[in-house]
């Protein structure tokens, strides 16, 4: 009897294998955790923080030198000095309560030092003559002159950073310059990363010191850069016992399973029969009308998520970007913009649009011209590793779009890291 | 007596301070290690590398289909099917030597399995009806369809990375699939960071639990982002000999030393006058035609840079990306543009020319407005935090050169996390 030689699976649309994604996560509530401010650099915040103080605390010295009230020294000049009488120093650690001065009095007052009651302007060092207990000063002021006033630099009050922001170490200083102590940030989802393919095996018995599985080495990389906790769990055959047994595993160490290669259709692709064998709902869709990565998988469970992705690199890769993302994104409560950076670039020659109903996920290296960035689509083989090397992001084209030489794009960073390599001149 | 109450220093022009710094520090053989590559990510690539084998080593199948002679299917179609005998399979596994057809037959090929010598191209399994041991094909084939060839990907002797390539995550994976096992990367240089100032430490007795010196931290963060690996030093009070003690046990145990704070001109400032009673040659230059961090100082000792920063913060930062940024970049043998990304923006108004011979380090908010980057300089007081928070970046401003609104500019990002706030729509 003659049969077709492949198992069969229906394509979906991107944006239904998106919605399906958005529809199982989206209940999720996201877990937090509290951690101390100097450890929080790279974490995503998860609540508003306002100001619960004045910075500065106090009004205080921009500069060096003299507080004065501005009265006295109206008029002063070069020619015609005025004397005043000083009465005390002050240095930022200084306690201001009794720092008082009264008319043609000053105080000496260090950089950062808190400026005492009674004055109004400060006297640069270098525009005074020490002459024994008083100072000849040379110019007058204006009112508030080098002073820095109370609450100038944040009020109390104020929204510093709103949840969601990815903590940068000038946030982190100025979080405990407010002398906020701990911070709620999103726990790092644990993403468990498993290799399929008897011929990762046979290459690391050839050489048990190389790295077969690669690929998991790059996406464990990449999932780091997005805010997730890799973790490498090896390499299983294409046996549906060991794939299953791997998977239930990781399943009760990790929020997130990942699984590359084995989810083809060909007769030793059993990654998603294994997933549907450990439980409800199991595999929520297979096949995806992207390309490549239309093979790629999804589903859940025990509540977690189950991404399977091709293991063609081309494939792999834009399974991650397409699916998986979209997946940790929605896990973590946060947009896809959050994770992923973009740039705006013009594109450098003409894309042909697909024929098939197809989003096409496009390797893009960009170039810095000038003002401008350039984008050039990487049109090479399906199977090349080397232009994941030249390219530094992707164009995500809708179906049956093509895109004019000249046309402007969004182009999807691999990470940020990708800004060294595309900057001006 | 009268008397300037106050020490004086030489500000030299910002050219001839990178100028002592590069000739201080040209000459360092610059420090390497051989990491393995699973633990290379983020390093800095001290070797080119080239490959020693063919990517894919064998011609492989891009799909799971049936390894023909094109010459078989000539004229095959949907009504006058070809048919072929199959005699075996072959998987990505698979060793292909004994593998081969004669006219007439097939072979099943998994996707990334090695074609069988005597075929030139693959017949994807839907375009084929199984019938016991034969296949009947229903289209003909082109040569070398639906196969990558031997080296297509990377062929024996290409240049891969270049020396100075920041890793990234799929470099490694590139890496790791040409069977390369460690790699010669910079040593990442240890930056001791030391905070000076009585006030901090007042500051830490009133609550112990909190982090006066909030600027180390930020700055702690930033080293990081640059490959350093920063050590924290804590907090010395406005003491020479303190100071000193703390420098020396810091040019023990790390590379570079930086400190912040305690390098003004009053009377309490003693951080230079500390390295000076170090060693030779000590401060190399106090002082610097930069607007702010004007009394920004560096020095050498025992082989090793200090790099002193004031401790006003917008000046500390200044400090930071004008003299301690192209001190490290020097001391690794880097261009500064690998430490510091770059984008080109417009300006959105006019930033008049200062009338000293001061470089302006100009905090710089960037927006992404449709097609283009807009660059708003951030203006606020000179002791503002909050500026820093809403800046993404600098420009650094010539002497007595200002901006017109709508000029390009290139804008120095505080590091490359910046680009998660500037993205497109």
């Amino acid at each position: 009897m003659a049969r077709a030689y492949r198992k069969v699976i229906k394509l979906i649309p991107y944006e239904d294998a998106l919605k399906k994604i958005f529809s199982t996560l989206c209940n999720r509530a996201s877990v937090h955790e509290i951690v101390p401010v100097d450890k929080a650099c790279g974490r995503i915040l998860a609540e508003d923080i306002y100001a619960h103080i004045d910075v500065p605390e106090n009004n205080i010295s921009l500069v060096d030198g003299f507080a004065v009230k501005c009265e006295d020294v109206v008029g002063a000049s070069q020619e015609k000095p005025v004397r005043l009488r000083v009465i005390g120093k002050l240095y930022p650690w200084s306690d201001t309560s009794s720092a008082k001065i009264s008319d043609g009095e000053a105080y000496y007052v260090a950089c950062g030092a808190p400026i005492p009651s009674g004055a109004n302007a400060v006297i640069k060092v270098e525009n005074v003559v020490l002459c024994g207990e008083e100072i000849e000063v040379k110019m007058s002021a204006t009112v508030w002159e080098n002073i820095c006033l109370r609450g100038e630099d944040i009020k109390r009050g104020d929204l510093i950073l709103r949840k969601g922001a990815l903590l940068r170490p000038q946030d982190i200083g100025v979080l405990a310059g407010l002398g906020i102590k701990r911070v709620k940030v999103l726990r790092k989802p644990r993403i468990a990363i498993i290799s399929t393919g008897n011929e990762l095996i046979e290459k690391s018995k050839r050489d048990p010191e190389a790295i077969p599985n690669n690929y998991a080495l790059i996406l464990a990389g990449l999932i780091s850069k997005i805010g997730g906790e890799p973790m490498m769990y090896g390499i299983v055959p294409d046996d549906i016992t060991e794939i299953r047994e791997k998977i239930c595993s990781a399943l009760n160490e990790s929020d997130i399973i990942m699984t590359i290669g084995g989810c083809s259709l060909g007769e030793r692709d059993f990654v998603p029969e294994a997933v549907n064998l450990l439980g409800e709902p199991g595999v929520i869709f297979h096949g995806v009308m992207i390309k490549p990565g239309r093979v790629s998988a999804f589903g859940m469970i025990g509540g977690k998520p189950i991404v399977m992705l091709p293991g063609l690199f081309a494939s792999t890769i834009a399974g991650f970007y397409l699916i998986f993302v979209p997946s940790i994104s929605c896990y973590m409560g946060l947009s896809i913009d959050l994770l992923l950076p973009k740039v705006n670039a013009k594109i450098c020659r003409d894309v042909p649009a697909d024929k098939k109903p197809y989003h096409t996920f496009l390797p893009t290296s960009i170039k810095s011209s000038g003002e401008d960035l350039i984008a050039e689509p990487i049109m090479d083989g399906p199977a090349s590793l080397i232009r994941f090397i030249n390219a530094n992001g992707f164009i995500l084209l809708p179906p049956k779009r093509g895109l004019s030489k000249g046309e402007r794009v969004n182009v999807t960073l691999f990470s940020s890291d990708e800004l060294f390599r595309i900057m001006p001149a």
